[in-house]
């Protein structure tokens, strides 16, 4: 059994501000039929099954989304337009795209989605914490090698940096990311801040990191398009003319929208969220160093 | 005073699922001074009047950001584009970045908030339903009139329709919009649909509605981004060299990204909801021929 499941749905999704709509219907019915008693218990399981069930579907189809974001972004690169390698030349470029899809998108929302672990939802939340925010150091490390890559080219092709608005917006995007991680890693990490600031900030915390990933998105979409753009020119070969490789690239894009679309409805309007419960324990724990 | 002000704030914030947290944050600090006792009445009204002032002055920017997104998208048409026509050419081509920020991000935008507006909150709903779903559609054949624009340049020119990843987004977003128009208009609106299914497919209309505003932002960005590609090649005034079109036009689409993210916390952060109250006694108003 998972851990909490035995705690019955109440402890686990009532406490929580969004109960998923087909939890909620699930319930509103069981409850009607039993004319405001309790629920059985074996009904309790079912219902906290299914929710899992649900969830572990989820994250199946994440999983798969995601991976295939990666391998759809290197397989374009590698079979049309040329491969990679770290030495300036344009081959240095075609790390970019890959860099930045497996970071700012897949990395991210992995990242992002730590906290609908059913595994998280009980214990102490600093462990989760921890992992929350070292994998978004990860994500970030690949970002910024993915903005090397796009900055040395140009420095060796001579061309200016930071002039389309894929480049604003990227850049941007990436800045908020640091901002993010920065503040998230003094006020919900370091032992320092109140559960007041922290209660106050995290409503910001949650819809910041939502819109990171969704400008991300908005970069990846008009980088893609950018690419393509510039290097689909020939006749016979153009980019109005939908070739193999536009098709390809085109689907990738498409592909990153349906996983970003899932990893904001998990992280906004699911009811996979752990509980508010035992900040306060958790931070004496750390002041007085427990773990 | 405003509509429903004077019923304390606790009838107007509590009862909903997210409090903005700077009132939150006052609230639990004036409670912790009072030791668990009621607040005073002076203090509920200027709790109120604080959340009340915060809004209006959300709204002001609100307003004075998306007239922004709407006349720097027709400044840099009409001064640097040549302007407006509707025969075919590209003079007709320029009506559809217009029409587009127009449609699909600022009056989707402002159709989407209806609900946040303190007058909303209090009374039948049903009237501002029909708001809500008659300012979509005024979005939504704004919309069609900048995609007939595109088109029909298009085909006066000879050239494919639907073949950039821009365009796949778009016209994706824009079906997406049609089904959450007429979804909407036939759960939320017509009378057969019982409250539990309003309960049930209402964080789906939410979502998804919020989810056609984000790949919104997203087309519009890879749109000006294309647009400007295509428009300055020249060596002399390439998109490289960042002339002032170039400046122009990527600070527009950045005021449609910071609109469009105020906009996404507003609809989905902020504590400016309207209280689920009366959806049943609303509904039987209107089976029985009433408001």
């Amino acid at each position: 059994m998972l851990p909490g499941a035995g705690a019955g749905p109440h402890s686990l999704f009532v406490t929580r501000d969004w109960v998923h709509p087909a939890v909620k219907a699930s319930w509103d019915s069981a409850q009607a039929d039993s004319r405001g008693t309790t629920l059985p218990a074996k009904s309790k399981e079912c219902l906290i099954g299914m929710a899992v069930g649900w969830f572990y579907l989820s994250v199946l189809a994440l999983c798969s989304l995601g991976s295939m974001c990666i391998l759809s972004t290197i397989y374009w690169i590698w079979y049309w337009q040329g491969g990679f390698a770290w030495d300036g030349t344009m081959l240095m470029f075609n790390w970019h795209p890959v860099l930045m899809v497996t970071g700012m998108v897949v990395f991210y929302s992995a990242a992002s989605l730590v906290y609908r672990l059913p595994q998280s939802w009980v214990g102490p939340k600093l462990p989760w914490k921890f992992g929350h925010a070292a994998m978004h150091l990860l994500a970030f490390i690949l970002t910024v090698l993915g903005l090397h890559a796009v900055f040395d080219f140009h420095s060796h092709r001579k061309i200016p940096n930071l002039y389309s608005l894929h480049s604003w917006l990227g850049i941007t995007t990436v800045f908020l990311f640091a901002c993010q991680w920065f503040l998230g890693f003094a006020v919900f990490l370091l032992p320092w801040a109140s559960v007041q600031l922290r209660s106050l900030l995290k409503p910001f915390h949650v819809f910041f990191g939502a819109s990171v990933l969704s400008l991300a998105i908005a970069s990846v979409i008009s980088g893609i398009n950018e690419k393509l753009f510039s290097s689909l020119k020939n006749g016979t070969n153009s980019y109005s003319s939908l070739p193999s490789e536009a098709v390809f690239a085109n689907c990738s894009g498409m592909l990153v929208v349906v996983f970003g679309l899932l990893v904001l409805y998990i992280l906004l309007a699911s009811s996979w969220k752990r509980p508010e419960l035992g900040m306060q324990a958790e931070r004496q724990a750390l002041l007085h160093g427990g773990e």
